[in-house]
This record gives C-alpha cells, structure tokens and sequence, in this order.
C-alpha cells in the first residue's frame, strides 16, 4: 500500500472520546487516510493532523466510507445521509444496533457478512466482551438455560462519554464504585440478548448489572454461567481455543484470569475461566476484559471497516 | 466520662492499615485511652499522640482489653498471651473466627453474646457487608435456596495490607481492575457459609468472587439473591428497615443504590436494592457496601469493645 | 458541655464539598449544634443529620453564629444579611478577604483578633498553607527581599468546587497533572501578598503557579526561598519550632518532607523544610502540606470559631 | 522495507517497565525486529510476540545493535559485552550519561554525533525534557545566569522502577503527593548541569525538585526562568518554534500550557510558556512535559537507534 492508494475515511463526531480514539488510531492507519472530521465543539481545531469542521459537506464526497461517532439518537440521521450519498458506514451509536437494516460488526462472529455490508451497526462495548465471552458455551450447548446468567460489568468513566455531569467529575468518581442501573434496567441488555439468541439460539435469562470503576477505560465482566453438565478449567479453556484458534484479537487464557491492564488500548479480548468448588451444581465463571473505545468501540469499527473494504483486518491496530 | 475513667487499651499490631486506623478512632474516643501500642517495624515512631513499641511486656498488666491486629497466623499466640494474664480481647485476625472459644462479634447480629465475651473474635470485611445483607432475607426464609446465591465483591487495596508485593504497586493497581480467587477459593467463603447457617439456617450454594479495585479503602459487594417469592422494592427495603430500624451503625436506602462514598470514614454499612426484570423466576439484587478500615475492621472492634465495656455503643465512631 | 449548652449555628450553602465538610465536623462538634443548613439544588435531602433547606428565613433568629460556605459574588450578601440580623458569621468565600470589614482568619497568626470579631474572613486554601509557611521566616528577616521567592502549588479537585465543568470530569482530571493560571494569574495571589505584608513587613516578589493534581482533596505547596543569611536544616526547623511550639494544627517535621497522606482529614498543616546544595546564594526550601477542604476552609472555620465563641480551640477537629 | 530487511534487534531487561514499553513499541516497528529480550524473574514468559530468556547468550551475535533497559549499576556490564562482540549499543540506564565513552542522546540536540556511535547514552527523563526546555533560551542568552533556575518537576510512578517497595504501594501513593530528593540532591542534577555546559555555556545555578504524581506515567516540569531581558509570550513561542521547527516530536504550544495528558504513550515533549506579572525583573515560566517511559525512556532510545541505522527517525513512534 502507498499513501496514493489509502481509502479515503470520513469520521462524524470526532471530539467525544470514541471520536477521539478513532483519529488515534486512523492516524497511524497504512491503509486508510482521514478525508475529513466533524466535531460541533471543537471545530477549527486540528487532532492527530486532521482539521475538524463543523460539517461533512461537500467532504461527503470524497469518501469511499464513513464511521460515526455521533451520539445516540443524533447518529443515524447523518449516517443515512451517508448512506444517500451513497458511502458504506460503519455506526458506532447504538441507532441501528437492532435494526435489520444494518449488519451487527462483531467482528469474529459476524466477519462473513461484512464484506459485502453497505452499512455496519458495531456493537455496543458491553455485549461485545459478554457476547465474545458467552457464545463459544451457548454454541456447544454448555449453558443451562434454566437458570440465569449473572452478568457483574465494570466500565471505565470514558464509557459514559465527555458531557460534563456532576456524577462523571474526577471529585465524584475517584475513590468510588457503584453499581448503576442494576436490575436489567441497562439499554444494552436487549442487544445482548437478541445478538445471543440469533447467533446461539440462546433464549435463557441475564441478569445484568453494569458498575462505574475509578479508571479511565476499560471494561472487566464477570460472567456466572450455570452449565448443563461439569467441565474443568483445561476443558472450558479448549472450547475457547478451538474457537478463537484463528482470531488475532481474541486472547484465552490459560491457568489465569485477564486483568484491564492486559487490553487497554489493544484491539484485544481476553478471555479466562474458573470453574467453581463447593456447589451443587455446575458452573463455570468466564472472565473477559476489553478496552472500551477499542475493542469496545474505535478498534473494532475500524477492524469492521477493515473486513469490508478488503484491508489486512488488523491494519492499523495493535492486538 | 472524664479522663481519669477512661478505660485502659492495648493495641498489638500498630502499624499496618488496620492498626493505623484503630489508633487514629482510639485518638478521639471519649472512654478509652491507648496506654501501649505494638508495631515490629514502626517501633519508636509516634501516631496519633502513642509511642510505638515492639512488645507489650509488663504494659499488659495496665490494659483492660486489648485489641490486636496482628497478621493471621500470628495473632493467635499474642491474644492466647494476653488472656492468659487476664485481659479481655478482640482479635482482628482471622485465627479465631471459626473457633468456638471466641464470641464472633458482627455487633448487630451477636450484641447480646458480646457483653460478657473474654475473646471476641472480629469479622472478615466480605463476611461482615454480605451477612448484613444477607441475614435478614435468610432469616426471612426468602432465599431459594436451591438455587445459588451470587457474590460479586470489589475492594480497595488496604484490604491487602501493607506488605510490598508487586502486585500491589500504584503501577500495577491504578488503571486497572481484576477478579483474584475466583471459583469460591477465598478464605473468607468458609467464614461466610458457617455464620449464615448458624444465625438463619441457611445452607445454599454461594459463589463468591473478590475484585481489587484501584482506590485505597472501601468494599462494595453487588449480591445476586435468587427468592423464594416475588416482592417489589418497597417491601424488600421495608424488611431491612424493619430488622436494623434502631440500629445506628446501618443505612438502608430507599430507591437508591449505594456507593463506597457513602461509606468511606464512616462504621456503616449502606445497604439498598433492586428487583429484576426481565426474568423467569423472582430474584433481588442487593448492593452492600463499608469502609473495609472501619466497619470492616477497627472501627466494628471498637463497636464490639464498647459493647464489651458497657460504653455507648459507637463512642468515638461516626456512622 | 451538655447537649443543651451547645452553641447554635447556621450554616449557608451546604451542599457543595466545603459546605459538606462543614456538616461533617460539626456533626462531632461537642459545643455546636447545627440549626439550620442551607442548599439550593440539595434542600430537602438529609446530610450528617441535617435537614438541608432552600432559605434561612425565620431559621436565622435561632442561630448565634452562622458560617457561608457559599460560593465567591454570591456570599457578600447573605452573609451581610446574617449581619443585620445581628449574627457573627465566619465567611469562607473569598469576598472579605481583602477587606477591612472582616478580621482575618488564619487562627494561629491573628488569634488575638478573633475573639472579639463579628466578622471573620476566612482565608484560601493556598494562602494558609503558603502564609504558615513564609511568615515565621519573614517575621525573623531570613527572606532575601531582592530576589524572588517561587511558589508551586498542587491542589485536589475539590479546590475547583462542584460545577460540572468539562475540564473536571474523571476522563480528563485522571492520570493528568497540569498547571493553570501561570505567571501570578490566580486570584489568590492579592491575598497572599497583602497578608505577608501586613503580618510582617515583607514585600518582595512572590512567583506563584498553581497545579492541578489527579487526588481528591489536599494541597502541596513547594515553597522556594531565597534567604538573607546561610542556615542549616536544624536552624530552620527550629525556627518553626519556636513559633508554632503551642500551636495544636501545627506539625513542624525534622529531617523529612510533608505528603499530602499526613494531613488529609486533618485540620493540620505540615512543614518541612530542606537545604539546597550546589547553589550560589542561600536558599530554603520549605515544603506545607494542609487538607484544603479542613485547614484549608472547614477546619479553620470551626477553629476561628471556636476561638470567637470561647470554645476549646479546636473542638470538633482532629489536627 | 520488508520483513526480510528488517534490523535484527536485542533487548536487555525486557520485564521493568522501560523494557515493556521497548517491546511494545518494536512490535509495531516497521523497520525493524527484535531477535532475542532478556528478563531475569520473567524468562520464559512472552511479551508481545518475544519470547523472553534468562541472557543474551549466544543470540547476541544475531542482533544488530541492542538496546539496554536494565537497572543502573547492571547495565554497563552488559552493554560493555555487547559492545565486545561487535554490537552497537544504546543503554537506557545513567552508565553512561556522564560518560565521554558515549554520546548522550538528546536526539534534537545531539542528532549529528548519533549516526557514527557505537554507544549511545539514552537521557534521563527528568533532563530530557528539562533540556528541550532549557536549550533554546540558553542558547539566545536569555537566562539571567546570576539568579537561580528553579525546576519542580513531577513524575508518575513507573519513574521508580517495578521494585516492590512499601512507598510505591497504591495504599501509599494514591490520594498522595510529595516532593522527594528535595535540595537538589536528586542524581538527574549533573547529569543536568553538564549537558546544559556542554550545549549551551549555561553556568548558573539550578534547584532541582522532583515529585511523586499518583499517575502510572508522565513527567511535568514546571521551570522557573530568570530572564536578561523582557520578552512577551509571543517571542518567546517564536524562539521555541524556530529552533523546533522541522522538529516532528517537539509540540510548541502557544497560548496554551501543556498538560500530562497531551503527552502520554507519544514520543513528543510539549513546551508551554508563561510571562509572569507583578514581579520586578523579567521571568518566564516554561512548562514542559513528557510521558517518561516514551520520550524519557524506551521511544527515544527507538528515536536514537533509527537515526544510528539510518531508519526514519519516527519509525514504529506516535509523536
């Protein structure tokens, strides 16, 4: 690849974190140069050596493909204005996350679908790691859907964006942990439970209860699974690796259980198990860790956008 | 109270987080006042108005009760040495937690046992947020007990101590977020599973997973409880206000859920739950959350001395 | 004391962080009473015991003094209505400071002044640590008046208040450390500067930059001085030692440095102080350490109250 | 460049955190490859796609040049041998800084002497962005040398190595600040001095101040300038434009002041400066930060070893 040959690269919403990240990562990108960036705040500011401006435009055109950053519910208005203008789009808001219309972008389980897909829905950053976590076991039956999988997720502050609210200041979250919107009140858990349910035939019940860390980024699930029959670590271990044997950003561990540290800014899942003593039942907890605007966001857009425009799939990327 | 009856206490152990923290509630208390404090490395240093000193020696006469918060393993020998010449004791340790010759002292569960107790044996910080979570719903025969409870518990690093293990460096710790003895292989599941049996009867399953978080105090448990009926919110929080309604040292919340904030300094625990939809069979979520230091540790030995003493029960405590 | 002889207090403006340490420590007050507690996005929530309301109102009749924590422009005018009420008051915000109407609060240097007030200014978090630091070497001529002496200041977050501004949130405060207001912008420095000169002649020309730190509460203040003779590290240290030898929030240290852990909570200040080798001319370096949200402004203001009231000087505290 | 072409490189002491940071940053290298890393607790372990080894042993003679991340007081033995078998060498630890055996590699300063060396001395992170800072004014003669430079510079912990002791604990550090090597005894001081001489004639006096942030990475250096003449911001922006021009990892901020933030996991040093009012004789203040384990450590010993193999001088860097 030359530089007179890169794709051209549109990016709407550059100025919140995930927009952030993308510039970050497109920037060192050998395959794929930013044509133009929107940002409504920081307009006329210039990231990672691009100018932001305050609308696409006339840039539109100059596209072959566009990623948006936008804002739940603001999104998918610019994206179908994309899409009219007849770029492919990758959305990284949740707008078409549960819309036919779109492709879901969970890169290694979706990955045949992409080429061809005009437009991308990439996932929201807590079913990506639940998903990656859960559909190995739910594809090989292991998963007793009688009883409920607990769902405890821990997210670093840039997951809730960059509009300033009294309880994301530094005084609110430092030195604090809190559960919020326990009780499956959590926007994501449909996504989590339709994508499951498609790609695993999976219908049992989540309980899902998302946790606000004093860190920056990164996400932590640990995942209680009921299974339908026992299985040791080495076991449950194999199953991953069979699975992901081919996957360069997925990491199963082995005899270990992954820590944020082991994600953050790769383009990584990491996988370990535990199976669990002194139960009647059994049980496996499955531990996975992403970093939330890239394999939870940024990342794994660009790899989507990758796969569709037919680049090596971890350009630009460190896994 | 004046000062001149101000009760005679001895510290063994002054110099970790847990020691630090008993000297510095001991500093204000009306009614008690340090006459010697231990500490092997620190031994010379002054805190908080008490010269350390290596070995209690011939102070031991002078101390009506002594607490010790020497490691576990090592308290034992120590506490053995200070009944042995007659002295009242509460061990922070974990040497005498399962032992019938000690009085487990979580204060609002065993207060009446407490009053006449020569050995006190004080309350891991898991065990103490998930038994005052737990126990009024066991004791209310709500918990399915066919089904297993879920324990998900973050604490902050003191909860390791002071000792420099690698992983417990500030490069290591901040930014970061991991589960360690997954699988039901903590020590403290043991403690757990015997007081819920013998104060309700309770004999399920648990499946408790402890997480380090990267803050310096505080530990928040979000507990899975599967039921044996459906309630709504308000009676679940009517149930807890019910149970701790003159109890000082316990905070139930109504429609909220609590954080390690509300809680950091203070000897309470904050308690506050959550139904849950979108599920085939009843379940509640229940968030616990206390300063490890305080109600976790030196602050409930000062609650159980109190009691031991006749004293107000949270002299120089604030809940 | 007894309950009933507690001396009744208002408080304005509780629910930002000063006015929360306010309640906090006058919760343990054992000579104040909290009567009223005022907060305009809070009234109607609880705090520490208190019922937090929109106005004053009739509420001010009842009090005998009434402390503002409200912010800066805002303040003047309740407190001034506190006044013609016939209330003392004790001002935290910064608009007596520089004015003759109000005694100055910095306990330890204008004590004798405090009894008698009806007005007391209390400083900013800055000039206390950096006035406690400089004035015993000014009063004492050891600070060379032709050349400049150089502040670093490095404050929490809470210094900036509760306002949700962008630049606060966790995402950006976070494994981030910056100057602001470089090259003698900040507002403190009037204060700074007038009170040296008035409590001891000095007038020389003061550098000071302050920082913001990733860290709650707390601030360390580096304080370069250029001297008129050579001391040693005892010299000095002697010299606070001289000053502040009945001072109860004063910790003058000997052969080591202050770290924001010694105070925090504490309505302490900490000094140390090092030589500096390798240099031409003589030169001190005098590190302060104080708890912004106690010395640095609720702490004080009990203890400049405390003092107006007749009351033991630092009851309520613990320095 | 193809992977066939690539330089074969050796790393010693790929566990400490500069190591890691050397592993992570030659993965993505395009130019080159390392052939074998050393790491005495981790042998046997693999880090970003290298496996690591007990000693260089006979893979020294595969590797091109190698580069040296072991601990001061080690890493000359090592790099002596290297240099024995005919290797170039860049050592990372202080060996070699005041050594006339090795050139010193400031590489914007030094870049002319670095293409022939065998042996390259890699700055401390303390003077590296002390110097870029310090330099260009020097070399105008625009430091007042009569009156003292005064330099507080703060650091995350990753500064101090990954040895486990009690005050890098995350108990000790976090919600903590302190200054530490107060008085200019810090060992970066000559190494400070003597490059200022040497590229500069600068002679006059420095006081030297570091300080331990509650961040995993980062250096800020808040530098206090006498100046032999008035200049207003602007000029002094232009100064450091000039000189930094065609500089790629050089950010000249204007009107602005660097934060942390701007600089972390780049290879850029980011200058800011301020006038300073209310002072008698011209000062500047000039703020300059980096992240210490990039531009400090292990991503200007990659920026050193490229312009020494003649590779683009960013190669595998982010500035």
């Amino acid at each position: 690849m030359n530089i007179n040959s890169r794709v051209p690269v549109g990016v709407l919403g550059a100025s919140g974190y995930v927009g952030q990240e993308l510039l970050r990562l497109l920037a060192r990108h050998p395959g794929a140069s930013v044509v133009f960036a929107t940002a409504e705040s920081a307009a006329g500011e210039r990231r990672d050596g691009v100018d932001l401006v305050r609308a696409a435009d006339a840039a539109l055109a100059r596209a072959e493909i566009v990623l948006s950053a936008l804002p739940h519910g603001v999104s998918a208005r610019y994206v179908q204005e994309a899409r009219a203008a007849g770029r492919r789009a990758v959305d990284l808001s949740a707008d078409f996350r549960l819309s036919p219309e779109a492709v879901y972008g969970l890169t290694e389980v979706t990955r045949p679908r992409l080429a061809a897909a005009e437009l991308v829905a990439n996932p929201g950053c807590y079913p990506t790691a639940a998903l990656l976590a859960l559909l190995p076991l739910a594809q090989h039956d292991l998963i007793d859907q009688s009883r409920e999988v607990v769902i405890d997720a821990a997210s670093g502050v840039t997951g809730a964006g960059r509009n300033p609210k009294p309880e994301f200041l530094f005084g609110e979250v430092a030195e604090n942990f809190r559960a919020y919107a326990a009780g499956n009140e959590h926007r994501h858990l449909p996504e989590l439970k339709a994508t499951l349910e498609r790609e695993s035939g999976f219908a049992g019940d989540l309980v899902f209860t998302p946790h606000l860390l004093p860190v920056t980024r990164g996400i932590l699930e640990t995942i209680h699974v009921p299974l339908t029959r026992v299985i040791d670590r080495a076991t449950a271990e194999g199953i991953y690796e069979t699975v992901y044997v081919d996957e360069p950003c997925v990491e199963v561990l082995h005899g270990a259980l992954p820590s944020l540290r082991d994600v953050l800014y790769r383009n990584r899942v990491a996988i370990g198990v535990a199976t669990v003593a002194h139960v009647r039942r059994p049980r496996l907890t499955v531990i996975a860790a992403i970093d939330n605007l890239v394999k939870g966001a940024a990342g794994q857009a660009i790899q989507n956008m990758n796969v569709m425009l037919g680049l090596p799939e971890t350009a630009g990327l460190v896994c």
